[in-house]
């Protein structure tokens, strides 16, 4: 057994392209780094909606940006070797896939199932936002669909997404992927390395 | 002499605190990577005015935003071991300065002033508004100070660096810093390797 020298939250949101890429990086860098990983879903949208005054992607509100968007992701997956299909659809509604996350946060297969929602969304243009998507999604790493899908449906899935959100909002989490140790905030893909470092000391 | 091996613009803007970032490493990883460096002032606030609708700078407008920027600014100056001093007033009318670095683009010394009215603002919190504070800063990398802000006043003077920013807005530029190589956009400091990798071909 390693043993771990730090302890890192990665923030999450299925609907964001640099979550993504994240997402597809951050065991490897972290096992790497020997910091242990804590994978915390949440959801932009009511964040957005507070702050911004709309619960739709900046990427979509100002075209400048999102155009860049669409060309830096395009570059970065070709630079990290990771599959990329830019989504007919954009940003996806990730509430049912999110609070699965949630729920299942501690089990060994979350990771998994993380990857495979944000390929499926980035990669393969499927539709994340229906159920029948993620219980395909969870079948492709072991586990029962509909118990997971109904799992999610309860009150306690759904307070446990609730309170992810509340409590990035309570750290300043503004966007999608953020990394937190402590109360240290780390916002973009581009911070992995940074934040591992932090979280090491 | 060196072979180089590509070519980068480097889009700046003196009020911004990334762009300072930037400005104090950029000249050292161009050489390595044997790139030569285009210094390209530039103006971010008619450029926010048309795509924000308003000319403040978004750390302003958004709190939760301008809260991390101050703390990520203070990290990334820890890393890079660049003195930092949070300036007393953000942003700064970075208008004298940008005409001056826009009249001497093409000087030898021109780099070394840039660096000089970027660490003014934000390691020594001196008012680089003032036109006072630009002829010393030019004063001190050897120039004389009143010629250069006489011919920074000049009609042509004012006109390139209009040009610039609409040479900018034409690229897609939204913010700063940002590098382009032909009609290829990196935005942020954190994305100085990859555009220099991408000018390198």
């Amino acid at each position: 057994v390693a043993v771990m020298l730090g302890k890192l939250q990665f923030w999450f949101e299925f609907a964001s392209t640099y979550s993504y890429v994240a997402a597809m990086r951050i065991q490897g860098e972290a096992a790497a780094a020997r910091v242990e990983l804590e994978w915390k879903p949440f959801l932009l949208g009511p964040i957005f909606d507070a702050q911004l005054g709309t619960a739709d992607s900046p990427f979509n509100v100002h075209p400048e940006r999102g155009r860049y968007m669409w060309r830096d992701l395009e570059r970065l997956c070709e630079h990290f070797a990771l599959p990329w299909r830019r989504p007919s659809v954009f940003p996806r509604t990730s509430l049912i896939g999110a609070r699965v996350a949630s729920a299942a946060a501690g089990e060994a297969w979350c990771p998994a199932f993380v990857r495979a929602v944000f390929r499926a969304n980035f990669a393969e243009d499927r539709d994340i936002a229906a159920s029948g998507v993620i219980a395909e999604l969870l079948e492709s790493v072991g586990q029962p669909g509909a118990a997971w899908l109904a799992r999610a449906q309860s009150p306690e899935a759904k307070q446990l997404l609730r309170d992810n959100t509340e409590r990035a909002v309570a750290l300043g989490i503004f966007g999608a992927p953020s990394f937190t140790v402590g109360s240290e905030l780390f916002w973009g893909q581009d911070r992995i390395e940074h934040a591992l470092a932090f979280a090491r000391g």
